[in-house]
């Protein structure tokens, strides 16, 4: 491996070998020490020495990502989408990505603004913008963008209400209070600013109403605020749920098709097999299958850990499937299989299976000769 | 087409032409910027300039509404509901409707008010019912208002379950603290104001308890809001998603009776047919059927684009349908078909079909008839 | 129909006759009317013409209340509860009631004292307790009950979270702040209550933490605030959910054990057809079956109402069912069946039916008798 | 039973017996007694009186804490878990589990800061630990753990969007109000403090932002904040409905294996079992079975009451299971069966359980088995 296919793999979010934690630990850590610094040296009063450590420890950080952002440029031939013998077209294009706009934004506009001896003190702020480094490396923050991509019209919908209430009441308070209180309610603007406070809740007290029709007008906009809210929350559960489901039915399917003898098999009957398959949990110390019992399922699994007993022990993880000679031999089982830790299966009967191998013939075919590979080979895992 | 039927079509919120479309931009910025002017003339102490600006705009919105009225009571003969040979019969009906009276309420009692050289400053501020010509450009509205319309009785239940809390806890409020406070929780509808400011957790701060028992009820009061808001959340949540099911499975009979095929059968074959499909998103690039493979389903386009690889290419777009040629000939697939965006599916599988069509003569001839047509026409989208 | 007979049905909240909704309404009007007047006497400085309209507002209200309460007592032997023989015993717990109760917490009890010359203001609050006559016109409230009850452990749970994080936190603010604010933040009590006020985000004001460990504190009570009232949320949602579906099932066992031919066949039997039933909802103007047509379902009609057009037009309302003929003939349809407004219907599908008939010989009998009857009868609805 | 064994039993919170309940009770209240004391003993300006009467509970308390902390050291053999022969390391086990770690750090320290005469006002506030000593007694704390569990990633996704929302909405806070209001706004950790007060919509009042750009930040503020807690509640109402689906497939699950014919086939066998039971509730007095109908399904109770009309009656609880002899003899039911509660009921329909027969050998002969004794016994509860 090449010195910039190794600097590429510990660069890489989704690595998780030894030296890609230990950049990602000093990178979180410099991601959060850089901005708590950023933000206690704006406290007024500070002596010069916390001053002086603070500034390091930003001015450390601000290195830091100056360094990563040259490395990560450096690197781009060995990306994926990479286009061999190009590799300038493709670092101009990472250059005007969202990636690389965050570290324009904030660690090159600071170097630029100390390099140009412009007051750094204003400028320091954008280093706010590190946060976003965070985002490549949280699978659930796509999940929730996904989420709230799924809901967009219907948030939009409720957004739309909001508006309509805000702006409708708004005026309807400027109309009820302007002439009672007219420092806090002398114009429609100030008016909306009681009103969103209220609609949503927040009730600082800044701006209250003190006539009657005001204060009923109140409270009609906090049961609006409550019900618009509730909506809200009504459409994000929805979306969630339905992401959810869709991530496990993927999760499914790419089990399935990990299994060798359905590698040959079309989409069609992969889809099948997705559909017949029963999940199933077990906790640690759950005997699965035991040696000798008559096999009427095989497993996939899908978290967890299990092992397989036979001479040696065999331990399989996530994605890992066994006892599949049921399907194909009909003999009991030949190993025993013992979950080590809280297991997730997908369990797929021998009636269920058999009954789609007879309307696919080339399911058949493909069992025939895993049959033949497993027994030749003398695999046990299979049981 | 005549000009009345131009107007017409470009004043449709549900075309999505060219014309409609530049009718739509601009009167969604003359609602905007009509209202963004009506509120900030409310500003005090705007010099003379700033003033003539904002009325200039808000007149122009105003023109341009007054007209928008006139020219819709124009086209009103081009409606689908209208009546041929009696137009001002249907007009009257218009002008009586909610989507008139927006106007009447707004647009012409400005100009009235005008006219009458009445002082406009009140008047100017009903504008602010424009906004609610927002509501027949969005889908998303109707959708909200019929989760709302579904759960009516349940949320009825909790709002008087919330004005029974209100007025208990009032009263109780005024008992505990109306000799320690009289200004604050002096009568009962004092102690009302803070007991819904305190339900719907806005906390003002200008009133608050300070006896101890008052405080203990205001803290009662506190999780009893909490709890209502919670069960109206819940009534709203399930609503909706009882609603996208019910809008899904109107989609998923739409789609199907838009197959000529099943054109011919009666609605209670599609009502099986609608049971049997299942829905499947693919990704980007992925292929859903190749040339030459054993066709096994077909496919129901529900949003996104497929691409037809056969000369010339085929783009297919949400209500298409094709691979239905597997289920009349039983051949392979005669073309290729690609996802060119993220696509939702419905699939049809051959033997859900054939089972349906064994019990089912009339699908049977509308098999062979269709497959017939197809050939002669040496169609390969159906592949 | 005897006098107390018929003072009973207009008493009794299920009915929906003529003399009971004049009585509702006015039992409504009246609990208004009298909370309202209550509440509006303990403003100050009211003038003595206001004073004497609410006081005899007031005191209509309770005299119609002690009258319907001495109705209620009297009709007492007409309820179905009651034994023949001992209306004296059957009073008398009626009168240790919950429903009587709350009378002689409010009406009886300002009749006394008014009747001993105490002073009635103080007493007069306890008219508040009306409120609960409400709910036994409330459907929806005892659905809200049952949601609550199904979901009582689960809410208990969190209401212990709370109290667990409420006290933790009341302490911790004691000790971060006493010293600091010792008006506001001087004991545990005090304490207690700024962290109530910040656990539920109403947030008045009057107490605010002012250190910094103390600010941090607020910050993570504010989000456990909202995690604890977000995981009521869900425990609500779901048991709204269950709570709903049960009634669903509910609702279709009633329905299929009002189709006379299933009446002489086993719960057994009704529980397997109503797991075949499906639901279907068709929009007004919908023509569910058409004469001549092969009939291939059943309809039970759950809401809206279906015109059977025969001659002469037959209205069925929710609770009817039609087209069972074709289930016992297998002749075409002899009607044509329209949605004169939106419908629920039930469809129970003729394969469904027969394979349940084919397993159980009874249901067999209960259709050759229920088929001879309908031919008898030449009744049409059948269709 | 030893002595020992006995103690143990009492202080097992699984147990239900009297001495147990009889603990238990104790137990609760001293926790509640010893914290009231706590918290009202820093209440400033008590009299002497109230002082000892406070110092007394909360004495008594912290003996019964300590004496129940050497009783539990004292049981460990007994407990399921404990090893025979090496008790002292079993419990140095729970001596460093949290359980005991708990009072670790509230009785024996208090005891220890008296013993050394140590002042013990602020020491006695660690009392307030003694809250999470009723943790072990509640079965719904440990479901919302798993709740919450289960969530994790996604819950901690959105607490990351949090902090991403506070500090940048902080930051420009204070780079729009600092100027204005340098004493609340004047460094980004004060700006924090207004923005998290913001965020969970809490809005105490202290710091408001006045400038025209602050109030907007403010808005979207406040929306973002909802948007989130929106978004938590939606993930846990899921994560909720999953836990609750999982514990009842478990409970079915427990239920079926303690049908003594289903003892002995696999758990392969009993999977399927479990998958072809269907839930069912009946209401009190409702007869699920009567003496001479046929007999078509077989009972599992799940919760409530059923009367087994035979002489003598015999009540069935939850657990139990009746009707089980229409599956091994085909006869009609020998007895009438009678809910006395509301019951939840597991049903097993005939034909499903024959399917099932037919394909598993080992479960016929496990009938023939158990249909032989049950006649030998001439048990009457099978029916």
């Amino acid at each position: 491996m090449t010195m910039r296919r190794l600097a590429y793999r510990i660069l890489d979010p989704h690595e998780h070998g030894r030296g890609a934690a230990a950049f990602q630990t000093a990178h979180h850590c410099f991601v959060g020490g850089g901005i708590a610094a950023m933000v206690l040296m704006t406290i007024p009063g500070l002596d010069a020495v916390q001053r002086v450590a603070l500034q390091t420890v930003f001015d450390v950080a601000l290195a830091f990502f100056a360094l990563e952002y040259l490395l990560r440029l450096y690197v781009i031939p060995e990306a994926p989408w990479a286009h061999p013998g190009r590799p300038w077209r493709d670092r101009w294009h990472w250059l005007i990505s969202s990636a690389s706009l965050v570290d324009v934004c904030s660690t090159w506009l600071i170097l630029g603004a100390t390099a140009l001896a412009i007051e750094a003190e204003p400028v320091r702020l954008t280093s706010v913008v590190w946060l976003f480094k965070f985002v490549p490396y949280s699978a659930g923050l796509s999940l929730l963008a996904n989420v709230i991509r799924n809901a967009r019209s219907a948030l939009l919908s409720v957004l739309l209400s909001f508006v309509i209430v805000l702006i409708t009441a708004g005026t309807l308070a400027y109309v009820f209070e302007h002439q009672v209180q007219p420092s806090t309610f002398g114009s429609i603007p100030s008016a909306l600013w009681w009103t969103i406070v209220t609609l949503t809740t927040t009730g600082y007290g800044d701006a209250v109403p003190v006539t009657i029709v005001g204060r009923i007008l109140a409270g009609c906009v906090m049961i609006c605020g409550i019900g618009l809210f509730a909506l809200w929350t009504g459409i994000l559960a929805n979306s969630f749920a339905e992401e959810i489901r869709r991530r496990d039915l993927l999760r499914t399917w790419d089990l399935v098709t990990k299994v060798p003898m359905f590698s040959a098999v079309g989409d069609g009957t992969i889809a099948e097999v997705t559909r017949l398959l029963r999940p199933r949990e077990v906790p640690e110390g759950y005997v699965v299958m035991r040696r000798g019992e008559p096999g009427d399922c095989m497993y996939f699994l899908v978290s967890g850990e299990i092992e397989i007993r036979v001479r040696p022990n065999v331990r399989l993880g996530p994605g890992d499937f066994f006892g599949e000679m049921a399907l194909i031999t009909g003999r009991p089982r030949t190993a025993t299989a013992v979950a080590t830790k809280y297991c997730v299966l997908l369990t797929l009967h021998v009636t269920d299976f058999r009954h789609l191998a007879a309307r696919k013939p080339e399911l058949t075919e493909a069992i025939n000769r895993e049959a033949a590979r497993r027994l030749a080979e003398g695999r046990h895992a299979g049981a």
